[in-house]
């Protein structure tokens, strides 16, 4: 079937396992029975040994990654505090528009150059300004393929601002990016299910630590909005760990039971250190293969570059953008465009079941190969000796 | 595999199409891919002939029904502004706490009784106390069964208060019971997919129509939240339609894909009339059944009785409901039980596929064979002669 088709490696919806797609179709479960309420607990679970901490608090709920934004501005935030939001992109500007939607404070800290990230040090000034009731990082921004320094960013902030809330959106990162919950001391990292999560679109999923559920149940005023209301549900999602039914709004029952797959397959065999070198290795050997062809990147240097997806500025000779990526999947791939429309350029999502079982299908040798079809297709000419091996 | 597993017969979810079924767990398409644009374009407009309006603007979130009610609550009231919310039960009550939670001031219009509906007279008074910026209607509210005359009181509230927006709460409804959004002149109608929609759980689909539009058009204030905000998905529904890619928040293609297919199942041979009909045939024959089992309803009269969903009073010999459910699962069909624990009662769903294919699998005989078996194993003793026939 895979060889009819182009493989979809874009940042996400992107290629499932033929067992999370198996669980994805078949029958509903009521959302009450013993069986839903099962395997709904085990990847609440599950999603802790992911998240690399003992002690958050997980939520699955219908949505997307907006909503795990919405999520952290009407729970975590009141009217008129202080957020710092840390944009490396288009994602991180939504991030701040979305908090300021509930009333807070919003101030971005970015650098001066699309591709780059604010230092720590930085950081540290922008702390030392203001009082901040929260601190936003986006581990990959996903318009630019930036990688923050969630571990050293983290650090800064507990030093300068020991109550500040450290919130991480891991919508391109989390279950593929070296991420340690509680070593790290990340009050919130929440996630899309589409993603290094590997599961299809339509799950939002956001862990809480102890300190973020205290300033929750510290509030002075009732968050804006019911849907998205911790106070309903955190008593859901405490039951359904604890092995009972409950109910406030109907769980996506196909999608959940597809993630308890997914998190089954991402933790065996290795676990969560195998993965993220799995996702180190393979977006090295990309990096390789598209610096041969002689192409640039955004991120403007090397410690910048997602492990996730790889973004990719297209050469002068290729004028048209649309052309190229018909081109390319033409050849047996699906890429992203841009999502800045000033720049000429296109993004390669490698993450879950494309990274970790390339040994089997070999995606990222065939997305690679599609790319240099695609770029002779269009009139650039690829290096001699880039030509791809037929193994990476 | 039907044959291996009892079947799905609660108020949602439900047993689904195979070809829905199928599309769900096909591999993901790009969210921005020509093959996906087309299929949601198709969709919105199909969405308009199921909800049988011309004019009116669809909105297909990833989330629940209870997003819904927040959509609603977010884009049509501001802070104090009034609402009328007539209850028929758990579901109108907890639409009146989403309204509240946006700060509305909402009035709640029940029957003294459970199981009953307000009447037209008494929706008249109510709107003549006051003047409300919206009235909700619970079409089915799936907790008691009871059915809400959305034509007449849609009727009634123009006739009193001509600029009311009216809201229907169709999660247990649309797609199954006889609902003419245009004809009727209903302002917004919303529903869950996961009900007579007939797609797993995981979409919210609201209709808005042009009164409804222009209504939140005028709005003096920002709407809380983000993700629920009409300003950001009003161009995406927009763009998708006119079959051009457009990006918010990622859909859940999957769930979209297989709302296309389920669509066009609603809308083949007969269209809505036939499917109205096939409901209103089949409700009546468990009904029928029921009562000949000797066993009594929760709606007090039978213009109350929903045709997508029967909700029966347990008879006194049965006295453990877990019990006689598990039982009846045991003989091959998943019930619900009742969400107002005082009363023992369960509910069965009777819904879409399982309804509208009836000759070829029967889902509804085993359904009320299964239930005359767990009545039997529980002690109650059914009547002799209500014994069901192999064929209804």
């Amino acid at each position: 079937m895979e060889a009819d088709r182009p493989l979809l490696m874009i940042p996400g919806p992107i290629e499932f396992s033929p067992a999370v797609l198996k669980a994805t179709g078949e029958p509903s479960l009521s959302h009450v029975s013993p069986d839903f309420i099962n395997l709904f607990s085990e990847a609440l679970v599950l999603l802790r040994q992911v998240f690399l901490t003992t002690k958050a608090q997980p939520f699955v709920v219908s949505g997307s990654g907006t909503l795990g934004w919405d999520m952290v501005g009407a729970n975590l935030l009141e009217r008129d505090e202080k957020a710092l939001v840390v944009s490396t992109g288009y994602f991180g500007d939504r991030f701040a528009d979305c908090l300021e939607s509930f009333g807070a404070q919003v101030t971005k800290l970015k650098a001066a150059t699309l591709g780059d990230c604010p230092s720590v040090e930085e950081l540290k000034q922008a702390l030392s300004q203001a009082s901040y009731k929260l601190v936003t990082l986006t581990h990959v921004d996903t318009s630019t393929g930036v990688l923050t320094d969630v571990k050293s960013f983290a650090k800064a902030i507990r030093e300068v601002s020991p109550q500040t809330l450290v919130v991480v959106d891991g919508v391109c990162a989390t279950g593929a990016e070296e991420f340690r919950m509680d070593e790290w001391d990340v009050d919130v990292c929440h996630t899309a299910s589409q993603k290094a999560i590997g599961v299809p679109p339509g799950l939002a999923i956001l862990l809480a630590s102890p300190r973020a559920m205290e300033v929750f149940a510290n509030r002075k005023t009732r968050p804006a909005g019911y849907f998205i209301d911790w106070n309903r549900w955190l008593p859901i999602m405490q039951n359904y760990e604890a092995k009972k039914g409950s109910y406030f709004a109907t769980p996506a029952v196909n999608l959940v039971k597809a993630l308890n797959v997914s998190l089954k397959e991402i933790l065996a065999d290795g676990g969560m250190e195998k993965r993220f070198q799995a996702h180190v290795d393979a977006s090295r050997k990309v990096r390789e293969a598209i610096r041969a062809f002689g192409l640039e990147f955004i991120p403007v240097r090397e410690e910048l570059f997602a492990h996730t997806l790889t973004v990719v500025r297209l050469p002068a000779a290729v004028t048209d953008g649309a052309k190229f990526l018909g081109s390319v999947k033409q050849h047996g791939a699906v890429l992203a465009g841009g999502l800045f429309p000033e720049i000429k350029y296109f993004r390669i999502g490698h993450m879950a079941y494309s990274v970790v079982s390339e040994a089997e299908h070999g995606h990222v040798l065939r997305t690679l190969k599609a790319i240099e079809a695609g770029l002779r297709d269009c009139g650039y000419a690829v290096p001699e000796g880039a030509a791809l091996p037929n193994k990476l």
